[in-house]
């Protein structure tokens, strides 16, 4: 728990500082970190109801819970643990926290603003007997620290439901802190 | 998504403006706004538990998460997609944003003081088939657009659990913005 | 819901006064009424997966989601009504609170300097037909109230979920306010 600890204990202060790049670590922008990691924002998903995709108030930014959504389409639908397996369920939370940063990113106007990842939630559609939420979510989980580094620490719920919206197996939401 | 993030990116600033009612839009308090729309803020819920109906930290309000209570009696119980049905439902999340809304008020006095709908999550005991979530959800979605107009424009999660207290079908919580 | 309203109502207000001990109140550290209690903060819960314990944002906490962990191993494992009844899963609510403070603590340096419980959310694992969640969660939400008095009332939602990770019966999240 030492580390994990440490970083979440530096609050919004363990960022990347781009005023010592000297300290061995590359200043680097959230697109050119997303480019290297072969990556790109996808557009902002449309809300599939009566609601917008992010909104800020003071300098929290809060999504809107996202599926796994890919130009529009689910890639698969079902319960983790029966329809949809564990490996593949982590790729949709990831996919989902990258609809989750094109949507906070809609509201900010750059994720560069971001000066921490605060929380995450992780709903994960579950077959009764499926228990491995944490490892799907962390599929979210490690693209934020591959994306935003020591600042991308987040404390995080995982929980699994009965259904999701449109028989998606997984979705997330994000609070991000931003400057 | 072009509205949706336009009405998303200004954060609290895009509020119905007091100052400029020439514009077009009328200023209505929001008391006169429900009386318009035919409705009245119920007495504050009864938390069913050891808690409080609402609590402030800095200005935002978090609400406790909200059955569809109607004096005090739940209309109906059951799963939605079985015991209860969809267009049903959507009415029992629009009686929980209504009485999320007086758990609200008498925390800040008066929802005139509300700048922002910030968040709703909607919980939808559903039968394990039913993924019509967001179209339940929207009962309490679109009852802050009527009440509230642009800054009535949130993120919102919708998901489908299992079962809720007492067997509620839906169960509503907010978080809003104030001045 | 008058007792209730009337302590949210005053927001971070309704907090023990140390300067005004002659009040009544005695103003005792949270450490000295954990022992009271006969209770201690255990060490943090290192986070099953890739997050850390808790994230602080301006003056809130936000702590992950807490299991009923004891020494690194869950008690009892299945679903409320079930395998476990629900005076079990209330133990096992106020262990996952203590535990969540112990997260706070973790990036806070005191709990001495939490001035209001602000919300609470209980996911419990449960069987399709059980509906006492809020008693179940009453295990958390008591504890806070014995640990912290008036700054203890907080919102609160409880819900009833298909399965947590590691098949917990419980887990817990907390948004603490601190100065």
């Amino acid at each position: 728990m030492g580390t994990g600890a440490d970083r979440a204990g530096s609050g919004g202060r363990a960022r990347r500082l781009p005023e010592a790049p000297g300290r061995g670590e590359r200043v680097v922008s959230v697109s050119d970190r997303l480019a290297e990691l072969g990556l790109a924002l996808p557009p902002v998903v449309t809300p599939v109801a009566a609601y917008v995709p992010a909104v800020t108030s003071g300098n929290l930014v809060f999504t809107a819970g996202q599926l796994p959504m890919v130009g529009g389409v689910l890639p698969a639908v079902g319960k983790v643990g029966a329809e949809v397996n564990a490996e593949e369920a982590k790729q949709f939370a990831r996919i989902c926290a990258l609809n989750a940063l094109a949507a906070a990113e809609s509201v900010i106007g750059s994720l560069d603003r971001v000066t921490r990842v605060v929380k995450v939630v992780g709903f994960v559609a579950s077959a009764p007997d499926f228990t491995g939420q944490p490892g799907v979510v962390n599929g979210a989980s490690e693209l934020l620290g591959e994306v935003f580094g020591d600042i991308g620490a987040h404390a995080r719920s995982a929980v699994g439901v009965a259904v999701l919206p449109l028989d998606a197996p997984v979705e997330v939401e994000l609070i991000l802190e931003f400057a």
